[in-house]
């Protein structure tokens, strides 16, 4: 029921999903909401409901969650806290889903805090960006914490083995940035189980320098939406650039697929979006502008991460860095 | 004597200033290395040198400063202070430029601390970013004087009345973000001399949806260089995009012209870099990187600034604003 185009375009993602990629989904919410728009692919025998009267509006935050037990993502939630689903996948608010989240599915033994992963269109493999925005404030173990969410995320869902971390501030030197991060720093240093490349700067966020940029969850929200504004603003300037001349116009024409190409890798939407790692269970966040095709894919890393046992493999991680602690 | 390109592209910068736009620079420094890149360009009589013996290195920070009274910053300063020059330009360690200036030309009467302002390319006016990196901690009272600093700027530099200031947060309602911006964002709404336009995210960096975007140090540096970092990396993955195919590479052969301008728009350097505020006399800081032409747009932005009496400015927005405080 969430996101910017739902139900209709969440629905025909769904119906993708289990069309194209034989995937087995269920759609949480409003029955008649949801069967109609079902009915508009003939799917209505494809796509079971499960029923939830309310739904989170956009516009509503952590509270609302509270307020709402029998939300849409409250219910997604609790299919699957029972295990009758193996993950969740939702364009609704970022708040209310990391809020219900944490109050229906609770965080994993050992973990402070949930933390947002986004997958930046690096390469070869995404170079993870934890924590995207779950906590506006952070303290230096919780940094540590999302180095190892975001290394379990890139073993499993990229195949990297030891992913070199690297922790978001202002400058390469370890006195760089502010206490947060000089003590993280210290922390990261000598945390077993990470393979800590050092300070890494706004620049290394595209570069594919480290596989998992570590960071508080204001300063990963604010890098992360000025990353989309600024690949945003280049090619829309690089189009009136274009269009300012008939012979570029030309030339253009001519590259079109290409730049197509480029822009649809570029799109946050073919990451399948941000994942809420450090709960017990997966849940899978997609942009609120997400259509069929990004929600398709965001089913399909969901379907992946949680095949891949994600939440296990944080599990010993965090179990491991607490032991490793204690030893001091 | 500072800058990756110390002192060539410097001096080139220099000269193009006094000759191309008839500014008057005086180079610091030592004497034999400035006179010698003075001599290619036949400029020993156009340009007069003062001695420092002493420069900071590049990877020098803030100490470094306290130990170099004689650095060619530190001597530069000192001009300005005695009001032998109007303002200073380096190309350093920002850290050693920000730590010396503090120490040479003292922050202004009331200001809490100095900040840097960094002009963004957004149309039709840039979008000044303060702070972004003299502070890495900052409190909520300093994000008000960042937004005072920025406007006067906005208004002298841009001709801009009542310049638009936004907060940059992670989201746009007014109990988003951290302690910090939340805070502010109450100080803010009761500024008298501030056009507060409320909450603003890393995407209305270049969206021109304000004049002024105030932030700490830490989060205005990472989205600085995330920025910078994104806009680059669109540009790359266009160029190998177009790379691929022929037909796309003769496309692209009629717009290289097209594509060049706009790069260069892009480019921070066309924009004569980041100027230090909130101390009794202007500095303007070019990126590390900057060649002649970036030099001596500094020269000319540095010039304007102190025309302008930007320092005047500001010191009657922070007067006038510590009078409205005390009213309370």
């Amino acid at each position: 029921m969430g996101g910017d185009h739902a139900p209709h375009e969440i629905v025909a993602g769904a119906v993708h999903a289990v069309r194209e990629r034989g995937l087995r989904v269920v759609l949480v919410g409003s029955p008649r909401v949801l069967y109609e728009a079902l009915a508009d692919h003939d799917a209505t025998k494809e796509v079971p409901i499960v029923r939830a009267e309310e739904a989170l509006s956009m516009d509503e935050g952590a509270l609302a969650s509270l307020r709402r037990p029998r939300s849409s993502i409250a219910i997604a939630c609790h299919l699957v806290r029972r295990g009758d689903a193996c993950a969740v996948v939702s364009a609704g608010s970022t708040a209310g889903i990391v809020a219900t989240g944490r109050l229906r599915l609770k965080g994993q033994p050992g973990v402070l805090r949930p933390a947002i992963a986004v997958a930046l269109p690096t390469r070869p493999t995404p170079a993870l960006l934890v924590d995207a925005g779950a906590n506006a404030e952070a303290k230096p173990e919780m940094l540590v914490q999302f180095a190892h969410l975001g290394a379990a995320y890139a073993e499993l869902a990229h195949g990297i083995t030891a992913p070199k971390v690297g922790l978001l501030t202002i400058g390469s030197e370890a006195e760089k940035g502010n206490k947060l991060v000089r003590r993280a720093h210290e922390l990261l240093q000598s945390s077993p189980g990470i393979e800590f490349a050092g300070n890494v700067e706004g620049y290394d966020l595209l570069s594919g320098k480290v596989d998992v940029i570590t960071t508080d969850g204001f300063t990963g929200n604010v890098a992360l939406k000025t990353m989309e504004g600024a690949v945003r603003y280049a090619f829309s300037e690089l189009r009136e650039a274009i269009e300012e001349s008939k012979l570029a116009r030309l030339g253009a024409a001519m590259q079109r697929s290409r730049i197509r190409d480029l822009r649809r890798r570029l799109d946050a939407e073919a990451h399948g979006g941000a994942v809420l790692l450090g709960l017990n269970g997966t849940v899978v966040i997609a942009h609120g502008a997400t259509r069929a095709p990004g929600i398709s894919a965001a089913c399909a890393l969901a379907t992946d991460l949680s095949a891949a046992e994600i939440v296990t493999a944080i599990g010993e991680r965090i179990a491991a860095s607490g032991r490793s602690h204690r030893l001091w």
